[in-house]
């Protein structure tokens, strides 16, 4: 069985779970706290040398980190990557421009907000940077969504479930959704499929 | 043909140069200067809505952007993407790492030290945040380069093609790769492939 080291409340570490959840894929979770440390000792470290959630442990032992790394294995072969090459390349691209313009912006203004451990880095000038940078990622988006019902191709895929992740909580960072109808379609969309679990969905759980 | 815009000196625009380099692929080469305004014009917008390059644009006039989303679409079915899925697995992690933690910190150093358009940018605390980032993201590559010959599996592949387009340029950014021995004989490896060309080369030239 797999294993998932992962934090609650992280949409980085809800992304492996809610494809796992949809593929049916059975694992075990390990709560691990990135706040107090856990991910930075030399135990967690063997596994990624990042420190950070979420880590997929395979049933042989082997490890694999980083999110989209994580939903692009679990998804070969099934329908949450497209098969069409083009639809493909697509979805590499919004993985891509997640863990570039959006993640970094959205999730990280979400996790300064709210994170008491993150509290020192509430500055007028970094929140008005962040704010302006996730504006632009979610009119990015606005555009694709704005005729289209999902990111990549014409299906759901992992490049829904990607941004899906930190975009259906970036209100907890101060960004508003409501300039951006096709967001707002599409966030319910993704949460009316079939097998849906919230962020804080665990196995086991119901 | 496909048609590339690129920019002379990006290392994100080497990356697919150097995988259709080696693999044969024939190309027609634009040139886009992304400090004058070239890329947030709206008939480049429309290609990529992030207005960076590279972007790719197919024989059929369609349009892919993000470096690494074209290294993975170029490098299907080839042996520049492994085939066996944990190492293919790894290939994802390691383009991950280099979109979150290695591009910010060395690409933007490399560019802020070098373009005159980015001098604003060159206060001290700014070059000590990208130092520290830099230097960790080199310390997680020189864990695997340490005895390992390439970064996912036993063979060349995009992974390698992905760190090498700014590591190997990182010195222009001001870090020291002399305390990375592992990195250094990496980065002689990479340069040996037979077909490897440099990251001034363009289509046509030889």
């Amino acid at each position: 069985m797999f294993t998932l080291y992962s934090q609650q409340g992280s949409g980085n570490a809800y992304k492996p779970r809610l494809l796992m959840a949809l593929l049916g894929i059975p694992f075990r979770l390990v709560e691990i706290n990135t706040y107090d440390g856990s991910t930075r000792k030399p135990d967690f470290l063997e596994k990624n040398p990042i420190g950070k959630v979420p880590v997929l442990e395979f049933p042989d032992g082997r490890w694999l980190a980083e999110s989209n790394a994580i939903l692009l294995h679990l998804a070969e072969g099934t329908a949450y990557l497209p098969s069409d090459a083009f639809n493909r390349a697509k979805a590499y691209e919004w993985l891509c421009f997640e863990q570039y313009s959006h993640e970094p912006a959205i999730a990280v203004r979400r996790s300064i907000l709210t994170a008491p451990e993150r509290a020192h880095l509430r500055t007028p000038e970094r929140l008005a940077e962040l704010l302006d940078a996730g504006n632009s990622a979610l009119a990015i988006m606005e555009k694709r969504l704005a005729d289209a019902q999902w990111l990549a191709g014409d299906a759901y895929s992992i490049a829904d479930i990607a941004l899906y992740a930190y975009t259906h909580v970036a209100d907890e960072g101060g960004f508003d959704l409501s300039a951006h109808p096709g967001i707002g379609a599409w966030l319910a969309r993704v949460a009316s499929q079939p097998g849906h679990v919230s962020i804080d969905w665990q196995p086991g759980s119901s």
